[in-house]
C-alpha cells in the first residue's frame, strides 16, 4: 500500500476561491486540534465500561450504519446479503462478513457526493490507516487490514476515545435505563467523560411500543404511584435526578409530529388513566405528548437539565421491511413541520425564562428562515440545534448557516453535534463541521461582512464554546 | 479617534471571486449615487413637518428598533433594562439612556453576521461619523459623539433627507389619519417629497383592535352611512381620494393570513352589519377581509393607486411580552402562506388588467419559486415586492433573485424598498440592496448569462427604474 | 451580419472561479458530443413521419411556446397581438406573423436572466445561424433569415434530428392514440428512433375532460367491456402492449394533486360504474385516480414499462384566459405537494421491487431534501426525475443537485430530459443541463469531495448513462 495512492486532501470542503480558502485554512488551523465536545449521540456506553475489542469490519462499519445500507438497498441490494438479521426465517442471511463487505466495496461508487462517503473515507484512512481506495479489488485486503487493527490495544474503545481527543461524549438512554455502564465508567479510574442523556419518550408517549412495560418499570424504580398524576410526575422527577447524579446535563425528546399544549390537571389525570389502560385515542395521545413536553420543560426549569426536541419524522415508513427487519433500517422519512402555532403554548409557558435552555432540531429546512430563526432570535429560552441527520452534510450545514444566521445570529445556535452510533465516524463528522463552519466564516470575511478577528472568535465558539455553554458542560 | 480604526470596506458584499467583484464594482460605481427612491416605509412624517432634532442616541437607534432589541431579548436581556416602557408598574424601567446604550454596546457581538450589524455600522460610520468600533469600552465616547451630532443643524430631519439624496419617501398612515403632517410638508417651501400610503386595515379587518372606533371616524370624516354597504365603499373611496390628493400613489394591506374571495352584495351587507355590532365570527371576519381585498383592487382600477399586499405574519406571538409592552416588540413570526388557491379569486377578478398594479410580498420563501414567480410571470396585474423584513438581508436578497428571476424575469419585480421606521438606516439599507443586486448581476455576467451592457441597464432598473414605474412615482 | 456581433460564449454557465471553470471545461469537452437521449418530451411525431418543412418563424418559435408568450402576457401584451387564436370572435387576432415577431423582438429584454432567453439565443445562433442579437431593429432581418432557412432541406425535421445528434426521442400520446405517425416512422427506411410514451390520464382520471369519450374509444379499440373492472384493466393492458410493440419503454402520469391508495375490487367496480355515468364526487374521483396509480404500477411490474409521475400543478389557473384561448396558455401554477403519506400506499405495494422503476417529478422544491431524496435513497423502485419545467434552468438544476445528491446520491437520479414541444430548443436544453452538471461536478472536484476521475465517470452517467438505464433504452 502506498500512501500517495489514497489520502484525504488537506483543503477538502474549502471553497475553490483562493482568497476564501486561504482564510478558511487559517481559521481551521486555529481550531482543528480543539477537543471534541459531543453533547448528543448514540454510542453504546458498554463499549467504554467494558473496553473490549470491536467486532469485524462489517459488524463495525457496515451492518449498524443505516446511512450506508439504505443506499445499497435503494439500488436493489437485499439487506440479507449484507448480513442484516431478519425475522423472516425463510430468507437466508449472509453469515460471512467478508462477503457482505465485498458487496459494500463493489458498490462504493453509489456513495459519491454523499456524507457517508466522506465519513467512511476519513475512518478508513485517518483512523484505520487504510491507504488505498475501497473498491472491488481492494475489498479483501482492506478487510484484512482493518480486522488486524481492531484486535490491537490501540483500537479498544477507550484508546480510541483518547486518540480522538474527546472532551465529553453524551449517550442517550431511556428513562428506565439502569445506567449501569455509566456508573461503572464513573467508578473506574478511567478519565474519559461519557455521560448519559435522559430520553423519556417511552414513558411520555402513550403510543410508544414500550409504554406499558416501561411505565411499570418506572413505578418499580421510583416507588411512586404512576397511576396518579402527581405520582407519575414525581417518578419522572426522581429518574431525572438519578440521571443527573451520574453526570447527565440534558434530556432528549422525539415524537413523530410536533405539538405542544397546556392541559388542566384533571384532564391530565384522565388521559393518564386511559393511557395506562391502553384506551387512549390517537388524538388524546397527541394531547398527552403535547402536554408532557410542557411538563418536561417545567422540570428543566427546576433541575436545570437542558431540553432537546427532535420531532417530525415518519419512522419505519417501509412496512414490509419493518416487518422483516424491525426498526431503524433506513426508512425514516422527514415530515413537514409547523412551529409557529405548535410551539406557542410551550413558549408562552416557559419561553421567556433565560435560565431555561430548549434546543430545537428540525429536518424540515423550510422552517429555518421562516419560523425557527425568527423564534430563536426572540425567545430567551430557545436555541437552534445544528443541521441534523440527512442535513449533517456540507450542503445541509451551509444551507443552515445561510438561512439561520442573519435572523437568529450565531449566538442562538449551539455548535455541532454528531448524533451518531458510528463511533469511528465521530472525528470525521466533527472535522466536516469544523471545515464547513470555517469556510462559511471565511466567506463572510472575504465579503467584509465580519472581520477576520471576529471570525477567529466565532470559529472557537462554533467548535466548542457554544456547545459547552448551551449544554452546560 | 483614528479613521483607520474603523470604516466600512469599499468592497463589502461583493463576491470574493475577483472577476465577479470587478464587474460588481463597475456596476455599483454606475448607480451608487442615484437618488434614493423609497416607495414603502414607516418613518414619522412629523419629523419632516416639524424638522426638530432627534432625541438621544438610545432613543434614536436602540429603543425603536425591534430588529435590535429582539436579539438582545433572545439572550436574556430584559426590555426594561433597555429603557423600553412597560405597562407593568412593578418593574423598573431604565431611565438613563446611557445605561441602555452601554448594554447594547456590551452585547454588540450578538449581531455578528446580521443585517442589523451592517445597518448600524453604516449609520455610525457614514452618517454619524463615528470612527471606532462599538463595544463596551467605546460605548460612552460614541454616545457623546452621537449626542453632540444630533444637536447640530446638519442632523435635523430635513437636512438628513437632503444629505441622503432621497428623491421620494413614502410613509404609511391609517385610512382615518388626518395627514396633517403631509399637508404641512406640502404647504411648506421645503422641496422634499414625503408622501403617504393608504393603509385601511383598521377599517377593512373587523378583527383589528381599532375597527369600531376607526369606522366611527370614517363615517364622521366622509359623511357617509358606513352601515350601508354602498356608503361604506363610498367612504373608502373618499378617503383614498383624499390620500391621493396629498400625493399618495399606493395603498398597503396587511392581514395575518392571506385569503381572497368574491361575495355577493347581500352577503357583504350582512357581514358589515354584524361586524359593526361586533358579532362577526372569525370565519366571517376572514370572508370579510378576503372580499375587501377584492374591493380595494377594484378601487385601484378606478383611481390608479398601486396596491401592496403583505400577509402571513403571526403578530405579537409572545403573549406575556405583549401584555407588558404592547405590540411591535420583535415577536412577529412569519407563517406558511398559500397563494395559488388564495389569490385566484382576486386574480380572476382583476388579474388580467394591465392598468392595475398589485405588489405582493411574502415572508414564506418557499412560495417564491413554486407559486409567486410563476404567477407574476403570467398575470399582467401582478408584480413581486422585494425580499422583505427578515429577508431584507444579503442572503435573503440573493435567495430572492435566484428563486424569482428565471421564472418571473426582472421586469415583474419592483426594485427595493426599505420598509423601515429607522430613518438613519435608510442609506445603509439601499446601499446593501444596490450592492447585492450589482453582485448578482455581476455573477450572471461572469457566467455569460447576460451581457455586461444588459447588466448596466438592469442595475439602473433595479435601483430606481422599476420602483418608479411600479409605484407610479 | 458579422459573426463577432453575436455568438454564445464558450464558457457560458461555468463558474466564474477559474479553477472550477477549468475542470468544468474539461468535463464538458468529454461529453458535449455525446448523442442526445431524450426520454420524455412532447414533440409532434407527425413531423418525423411527414418530414415537411416547419412553418414561419413566429409559428415555429413564438406561438407554440408558452414559456415565451406567458412572459409577454405578464407585461400586458395581449395574446391576440401575438397571433394566438382565440375562441372569442369579437377580438381580432393578428394574422401577420411578421407583426407578432416584431412585438416579440421589441420585448426581448423581458427574458433577460431566464432560460427562455438562453434557449432562444441558442436556437437562433447555433441552429438557425443568426449572427446578430434579436431586438426591434433586427427583427425583420432575422425573420427573413429564419424564414429562408426553414424552406431548405437542412431544416426538415429528419435533417434536424440527425444534425442534433439525437439517439432516441420520446413523444407522449394518450392511451387511445392510434400511433399512426410512430407506425409510419417505424415502417419507413429512416433510421431515427422516435418512440411514444403511454399517457393514460384521460382514461384513469374521471375528471379529465375527455374521460367519457376516451373510455368509449378504449372499449372500441380493445373489444373489452370497460364497464367491468376486469375488462377495464384488460383494456389498459392491451393498449400498453400496443404502445410497447411500437417501441414505447415508459408511461407518464399527471394529476393536479398527488395521492395514492389501494382499494378493494368491489370499491373499484363501484367507482368505475359511477365514473362512467358521470356521477363521481370529487372525493371519489381522487380515490379512483389514487388507486389507478397503483394499478399502473402493478402493470409496470408485469410489462416492464417505466412509470413516470408528474403531479402537483393547478392547470389553467387564469379562468378568463382559459375561456378565450383554451388550455396550455402559460397559466399552469405549481402546488404544494406532500409525498411521505401520499406515496406510502403505492410504495408499500410495489416500492421494494428492484425490477420496477418509478420516476417521480415535482415542482415543489421543498420536498427534495425533506421527502424525495430520503425516499429515493431508500426504496429500490423509486428514482428522481430531473429539475422540471420552471426549474429546467441553471438555478433550478443547481438547487436540485445540491438538495438531492447528499441524501439520494447520483445513482437514484435519471439524468436530464427536455420535456419540450419546442424541437429547435432541444440541443439548447441538453447543452444547458450538460454545462450545469459539469459545473456542479467541477465544484465538487475543486472542494475535494469527489476525485476528477469520478467526475468524468459521473459526467457520462448524468449525460446519458443514467437516462438509458432508467428508461430502459
Amino acid at each position: 500500500m502506498s500512501f500517495q495512492a489514497y489520502s484525504l486532501h488537506p483543503d477538502r470542503l474549502f471553497d475553490a476561491d483562493s482568497s476564501i480558502r486561504s482564510v478558511a485554512r487559517a481559521l481551521y488551523q486555529e481550531i482543528r486540534q480543539l477537543p471534541i465536545v459531543s453533547p448528543h449521540g448514540h454510542t453504546d456506553p458498554s463499549w467504554f465500561a467494558d473496553n473490549k475489542p470491536f467486532g469485524n469490519p462489517a459488524a463495525l462499519l457496515l451492518q449498524p450504519d443505516h446511512y450506508v445500507f439504505r443506499m445499497l438497498h435503494s439500488q436493489g441490494i437485499s439487506l440479507e446479503s449484507l448480513g442484516i438479521v431478519s425475522k423472516d426465517a425463510a430468507v437466508e442471511v449472509e453469515q460471512d462478513p467478508r462477503k457482505a463487505w465485498q458487496i459494500f466495496a463493489d458498490n462504493f461508487h453509489l456513495f459519491r457526493g454523499t456524507p457517508s462517503r466522506m465519513w467512511m473515507d476519513h475512518a478508513l484512512t485517518e483512523v484505520l490507516g487504510v491507504d488505498q481506495p475501497l473498491n472491488s479489488k481492494t475489498a479483501q485486503t482492506i478487510y484484512d487490514h482493518i480486522d488486524a487493527q481492531l484486535k490491537t490495544e490501540a483500537f479498544l474503545p477507550r484508546s480510541l476515545y483518547e486518540r480522538f481527543n474527546i472532551d465529553v461524549l453524551a449517550t442517550t438512554e431511556t428513562a428506565v435505563d439502569t445506567l449501569e455502564h455509566h456508573c461503572r465508567i464513573n467508578e473506574s479510574d478511567w478519565q474519559g467523560r461519557v455521560i448519559t442523556t435522559f430520553r423519556p419518550d417511552s414513558v411520555t408517549d402513550p403510543e410508544h411500543p414500550d409504554f406499558i412495560s416501561h411505565m411499570a418499570l418506572l413505578a418499580e424504580q421510583t416507588c411512586e404511584d404512576i397511576h396518579q398524576w402527581a405520582g407519575y410526575l414525581n417518578a419522572l422527577r426522581k429518574r431525572r435526578a438519578f440521571f443527573k447524579s451520574t453526570g447527565a446535563t440534558a434530556t432528549d425528546h422525539s415524537y413523530p409530529t410536533f405539538f405542544t399544549t397546556v392541559l388542566s390537571q384533571e384532564t391530565c389525570q384522565s388521559l393518564l388513566s386511559k393511557a395506562l389502560k391502553g384506551e387512549l385515542s390517537s388524538t388524546d395521545a397527541e394531547q398527552f405528548r403535547g402536554h408532557m413536553l410542557v411538563e418536561m420543560a417545567r422540570m428543566s426549569q427546576e433541575d436545570g437539565l437542558v431540553m432537546q426536541i427532535h420531532c417530525g419524522v415518519f419512522r419505519n415508513h417501509n412496512q414490509s421491511l419493518f416487518n422483516r427487519f424491525g426498526a431503524d433500517k433506513g426508512a425514516d422519512i422527514p415530515l413537514k413541520t409547523e412551529f409557529v402555532h405548535n410551539l406557542r403554548p410551550l413558549l408562552n409557558e416557559v419561553g421567556n425564562d433565560p435560565n431555561l435552555t430548549m434546543i430545537l432540531f428540525t429536518l424540515d429546512e423550510d422552517v429555518y428562515s421562516r419560523e425557527l430563526a425568527p423564534l430563536a432570535g426572540h425567545y430567551p429560552a430557545l436555541k437552534l440545534g445544528p443541521a441534523w441527520w440527512f442535513h449533517d452534510s456540507p450542503e445541509g450545514m451551509m444551507r443552515y448557516r445561510r438561512m439561520v444566521t442573519e435572523t437568529a445570529g450565531f449566538y442562538n445556535t449551539v455548535g455541532f453535534n454528531d448524533d451518531t452510533r458510528a463511533f469511528l465516524s465521530i472525528p470525521a463528522r466533527h472535522d466536516v463541521a469544523r471545515r464547513v463552519d470555517c469556510n462559511f466564516l471565511a466567506s463572510l470575511v472575504c465579503e467584509h461582512r465580519i472581520t477576520e478577528e471576529e471570525a477567529f472568535d466565532l470559529a472557537h465558539e462554533l467548535t466548542s464554546g457554544l456547545a459547552k455553554k448551551a449544554y452546560r458542560l
